[in-house]
């Protein structure tokens, strides 16, 4: 085989003359540097010297949570500041765990869109939009179910096994905002939970004294 | 006074040379067409030459609301389905009418950032980070109130007089996801609503069967 | 009432399951640290732990602004350099104060639309697009009016009260140009003004000499 | 249990007085309508009223595919086009299943970021920056690994057994450029490539009768 | 020389497995259809199959405009509305033939940066920063300036001979706001110019005899 | 000639009374700081008092490169960690020089769209789009030709001169990818570029030795 008469020498010019070969120039990625000051978007970039390909790896989502809670079930997290290599992607996802009869509690994803993948066992999941409709699908091994952004959402395993799901998100570093935690879990005055929820203050406290909330 | 020697019919030129004059190019702004298809991105464009300076003028949130009701507040919108001249523009108003003890009910908006001016009166106001922290305030008139995007708030008119508020957003459509609507307010199934919010089937009950729920 | 029966010591563990409860984890606002560096979307975040309700409140636009200047008006800003919390959040606001006969002089906002409330009093307002059709519109109270991105444009009070207005912005950060300074409120060359704008020499060092300029 | 005495007739109002509640208009999401004009940002919208639960959900993902090919591995794939509630979301999956040996052909997403999910078995990924790193990594099963935007990626099931994997998308239609197909399965005439490549025209043509092109 | 022993037969089925081969799926770009509805975005998508490699092409750049104007200056464009390629790729360009002394009137491009090249001759150009700093220079053949978006900016040819310029944009459809024509080319009332710019209404209309406008 | 009667020292008020006049506020650009920390959109910005004119003026692409070389070719580029006044403006530009024969090898930018500008003699440019059509076209003086956002492109001087152009690009600062270094030119091990590209092993060795690469 004749290969065009090159030498590599003069080819190494084409790394100098087209693109551009200094290490040090960040281009593709931006490794999250934990130490740096972060701003809206997410964290400063490590120098690109020091990425590895173990930045781009992430192993947390690989070991089965324990579903022995009363939620019966377990969401460990690849967000940003858990995984450094996906910061500045756009994408990332989290794993969950659910034993027959798991909740995931009804939340949301502030500006971040979800797809839930349903690896094993079956799962009744839904969301709410804003017209107030309700989408509920009971999502079988395989199946995919996509989430608007920011909507309240929320699923069960109500198969007879183990579910394993894993979502994908449309951010690196997607807020999570339980509902209950949200309205019972902190010190937000029950006098103004009552209000602006219509709930009785006596069901209220109650509700702070099982999601840990005070005031 | 001496006005250098170009004539008219040059300068006319200039239209034809640097910018593009004709009336039929869309440029700056794409005042609604309701009835061409939309897309994620909003509605598409009325001819330019159709659109009149009262595309961009809305004055549907110049009339106090009615607030002899329940929630003794009225919440009146110019999103881009009502004020077609904002359409594409990615900021918009609401307005907000409240008595004394008027509430704005927990609610969310999807990925959208809303800012709360205090025209007349005083109101409490706060909202629920994913962190589970609650930022509450009391402002009086004058003060401006950031709501970061997508996050539970709420308020309650806590002064003596007619409160008067605008709402400023990033988005000219901005969903609104009342979280008593969402939960109690349509057919979501108690008992799904049971497992997902940890609250008892008969509370959940009495509460659709306030907010209008079935199910 | 009966509430489901989940301890609180259990219901905690959503917090760790579900999101993530660390307080020093960024995710749903970016507080500007101005002591930190700066980039193309704003500033730099202030630290989570660090931040209250206080930094997304800002009262400088409560107090009505001296109008005893020859434009009789004023018109405070609440933009992120004055107001941390709206660092990269898409959305801010300003006021202005007109006694009648109050201008708006012509400006643009690079970039960023412009929604004009007017809250007392009537303003008669405009715009320009770059087709060069004027749209212009005397607007009472409670009326909204659109400005479309970069677009030059203006106010005057032709009411005869003192007129207060707000304007909300498509972003934290608008810059303002506005016209007259930019052309004869610095040392730009009046050779180079009167060759790109067309206006006799005479006439510029005239202006020149009004809004401050020199050269 | 005490509910606070507000009836359902009542509340109705929140819903017409805070949000707005018209099923006919478009809030969160954009489900594609595959018969009316696309544009840069994907399809337009089917009318919300006609939207259902399975817009969102898609099953094509849930059965194994045939890897009884050259390649020993099947990528179907979740894209817009194919499953129409993902349009405007900003992000979706594909599906890869690996018999031993099993290829994932070098190939980019342009503009897209990727994260690949091991379902089961172990993987041998890599991807290569334009500084021209090579970052390559036997995945095993749970791990993920992020392909920042638009580089050169490829997998090789180097396990022993089927692998199944699945890749999430920062975008719901991702483009595939496979280099193979770029450059040997189209009518590139040889001279072309041969000058752009640096390889010989007899390669070339060796190639293209391997890859189905022309020229 | 040997090459794996693959059939195109199969490799056929990479483009089934891995890509997606349909030629009427929109995937790289949006060549633009001027007759279906535009939106905020630009305009809808011919249909991929009706693309050719014209529509990506561009001449009308390459004749030298005609500089025997007053302004002794030419500026033809290639925006989205002119060149069907370029829609929804987010960038562009613009010629400038300018003659020794044409000018490039003051001017603007609402939210688009522009990075103008000197091909031939050598002009100067300037714009004005919001914090009303005037940054101007003498650029020779070659030279390449950047004007942030937005700004006014403006250009002489101060050099000896014929200049060649062209502009690149950071969007494929700037619009040209022409500070004269806005002013003074349109029916914009003549007391409202005067009222927000400072100038006496003798002399705009003097400049609206000039520049073509009314009122 | 009159002029409005308002002092200089009153116009100086409207600095203060509509914009913000303090120059150590960033507005408009963010004129890139080498030293600071870098985030995923770029670099950090220098402080504006040490902003001049010459930091948006590059002269870099104003020398003819030399072409003697074996692609006949040079492509210098004024990218944001050359060119610090394009940081954050979304647009800048490259220069080639081609001598006859030379050749731009074929090469993507991921996420980035291009446009090229032939200035001086004729080049034969094309892509391949994602549905695997070949765009080609030969381009004349003159001609400009859009190549979307991460595709596969090249060139060649197939005129009988030197060849001049330059290349506008949607970002400040594209990545560059090389086919053919990106595959022979680093230590990708043989085996696996084998088994990813189908090429021959013998045949990648040899390419390795050409592009210097290793494994």
């Amino acid at each position: 085989m004749k290969i065009m008469t090159i030498s590599s020498v003069t080819l190494f010019t084409i790394c100098l003359l087209i693109s551009f070969c200094d290490a040090k120039v960040l281009k593709d990625f931006c490794v999250a540097d934990y130490t740096a000051p972060q701003h809206a978007g997410g964290y400063s970039c490590k120098s690109p010297e020091k990425v590895t390909v173990d930045d781009f790896v992430y192993s947390g989502l690989a070991t089965p949570g324990n579903t022995s809670n009363l939620i019966k079930a377990s969401f460990p997290n690849a967000f940003s500041y858990q995984f450094p290599g996906v910061n500045g992607l756009g994408v990332t996802l989290s794993r969950g765990d659910l034993a027959p009869g798991g909740i995931i509690p009804v939340h949301s994803h502030p500006g971040v869109t979800e797809i839930i993948l349903v690896v094993k066992g079956s799962i009744t999941a839904g969301f709410v939009s804003t017209a107030n409709n309700v989408y509920i699908k009971t999502l079988e091994e395989g199946d995919i179910f996509a989430v608007p952004q920011g909507l309240i959402h929320f699923g069960v395993n109500t198969g007879p096994s183990q579910a394993l799901v894993f979502a994908s998100f449309s951010d690196e570093n997607p807020g999570v905002q339980v509902t209950d935690l949200a309205l019972f879990g902190n010190n937000f005055p029950t006098d103004l939970v009552s209000k602006t929820t219509f709930l009785d203050p006596a069901v209220i406290k109650k509700l702070k004294a099982v999601f840990g909330g005070s005031g």
